[in-house]
């Protein structure tokens, strides 16, 4: 995607050839800079603080981890170790796994000479499939964009939460991809962007990409949704996912259930835009989901920009209370009007899933 | 109600029998300290400046600054000075301009040399009338979680959105009065508190009043508590209300129609705290009721405790992107389960209210 007019992707392999850029998230909004990567211990501090996050670019940043370790030393010690260190970082993303395995699969049964041209050239293959597969979602979400377009005058308002755009990913993004598709072909739009505490990757990443692409938008607090529901303000809601089960059952950042309800309330639609790699088949129900409590800290105090632009942080709450912190919620597939894939579009259901993806079935 | 263990009003005469003390709330959570207002003007500062809010307590406060301005000159032209000037620091409370009117109405036709002591006895009672009805809307409310505690074990667990504490009235609250007689009277209770942002009345107010009163609770963001309602970690909610139409609409704190929304998804009683003096009457539904759309600023930027215990705003957003802030939603009366008011519990709906008001019954 575009910044202020320049393409970027979130993370690439600098003019030397060798090292990795990437963008530092955590100064985001208030700082645009960008850090070169030389090593896999610097991958795996730049997953670890988080100046990556997202899934897809958490694992895009620990394939070229991979790549950095066998530059320094090709060896199947040095590849072990590399793998153990950056699958650390944070044990619970999914595709952090999957593409430390992938790598590791990739090199092991190659000679030691041929292990840094095939990790680079492995790792560039995982951030370009993560880019067509985004591009591919972006297309089959545009038509539900110009659905929404095609019945109504002025621009069509769409509410989204959180943050499931080109910075968790290598580009595109999953629920912004529509947006940014139908933004450049000339749709007028506006979006509405879920602050999305405690962390308020919508107040300070969503609505940072969509300003610099050019993408019309106003950040809200996560209270007002409903409101903008009920008096005919929502055209379409469309959000990302961390977890979809088999039934369609959405685990999403928490929230994203009370959005679905009131979207429900006033008949507006509520899509949930995903790549295959999210849907646990495995899962009945998101009911079975174990849903992450996190630090009470997030909840307590939050990060800003003061007035000479330095980032500080503050405590919002008397120091003694305490606060709950739950990362995620379920939203049930009743309340979802589609799934949006690299396939193309389904109901919420193991029906309309194995629609796409018919070699699920069980046998 | 007691802040670690002394007994407080939010308001007072002073002791020397004639000046008026308050808490200053801007500086709530993170300091407590007290303001001694000896002028009508100082009055209508601390009215506009919110360092007393909440309709209740406004509507006291600017009764005793006719009070004050009576004591610097009891004429006629100082009384409508005074009612002008009190009356155009927050245009839009009812209450304020209600007990302004009381207080003209009582004074008027009395003379000079009575005036003082009339105007501090009327302010008086405007302090107890509201006293008293707070605390009967705790009894009645206190019914309704008695009725939880005795189906369960363990605490009761109460989810609450912004503040209708005591800090908004000038005792007890509405929304909190039952809550703080369950508590007095031994219920182990539990309290969810919202932050409710953009203010963070939640956050700031109600986590230090019940807190300081020794209620056990946690702070919570506002896209909480539906997936607490879901996993049967709330027993009740109960908020309080801007203004309730015939019909039983509740418009109240943006975001109470989402938690409302959970609570029906969920089979979680909804209650809404209120005094009679917030019914409106002649509005047949909430449709009719205008929004308040407030500064954007509050949703861009936040106010809290630096680590050297200063209070400072940090701007939460890019710099380049807007934001949206409407104060209040409208909370249908289906999703409703009952209101509380001074004088009972009722459906929320016309026949409900009138059960209660047959006077307002039309002829």
């Amino acid at each position: 995607m575009k910044i202020d007019g320049k393409a970027y992707r979130t993370i690439w392999v600098a003019n030397d050839g060798w090292s990795v850029e990437i963008i530092d998230q955590t100064l985001l909004p208030h700082r645009f800079e960008t850090l070169r990567l030389a090593t896999a211990d610097q991958a795996a501090h730049a997953i670890k603080s988080m100046q990556v996050r997202g899934a897809p670019l958490i694992g895009a940043t620990a394939a070229y981890g991979i790549a950095l370790a066998m530059r320094a030393d090709p060896s199947d010690e040095a590849l072990e170790k590399a793998h153990a260190m950056l699958l650390a970082t944070r044990p619970t993303a999914i595709n952090l796994r999957w593409a430390l395995d992938d790598m590791r699969a990739h090199l092991r049964n190659r000679k030691r000479e041929e292990r840094v041209a095939a990790a680079y050239t492995r790792a560039a293959e995982i951030c370009d499939e993560d880019v067509a597969t985004n591009e591919a979602i972006g297309r089959h979400g545009l038509a539900l964009i110009e659905k929404a377009a095609a019945g109504k005058k002025g621009p069509v308002n769409i509410l989204t939460h959180c943050n499931a755009g080109w910075l968790a990913c290598v580009d595109w993004g999953t629920a912004l991809a529509p947006i940014y598709m139908a933004h450049d072909k000339g749709i007028p739009l506006h979006v509405w962007v879920d602050e999305t505490r405690p962390r308020n990757q919508g107040a300070s990443l969503t609505a940072w990409e969509l300003g610099r692409h050019g993408v019309t938008h106003k950040v809200i607090v996560d209270n007002a949704g409903g409101h903008l529901m009920q008096h005919g303000l929502v055209d379409l809601c469309i959000v990302g996912t961390d977890r979809t089960t088999r039934n369609g059952d959405v685990c999403n950042k928490i929230g994203t259930y009370l959005k679905a309800l009131a979207a429900h309330d006033n008949g507006v639609p509520f899509y949930v835009a995903l790549p295959h790699s999210t849907i646990d088949w495995t899962l009945a129900s998101g009911k079975d989901i174990p849903i992450e409590e996190r630090d009470p800290a997030e909840v307590t105090a939050i990060q800003g920009r003061m007035k000479d632009g330095t980032v500080a942080t503050i405590s919002l709450t008397p120091e003694a209370s305490g606060a709950a912190n739950y990362g995620f919620d379920v939203t049930p597939a009743r309340l979802v009007s589609a799934l949006v894939t690299e396939r193309g579009s389904c109901p919420a259901s193991e029906a309309g899933l194995l629609s796409l993806y018919p070699e699920r079935k069980k046998k």
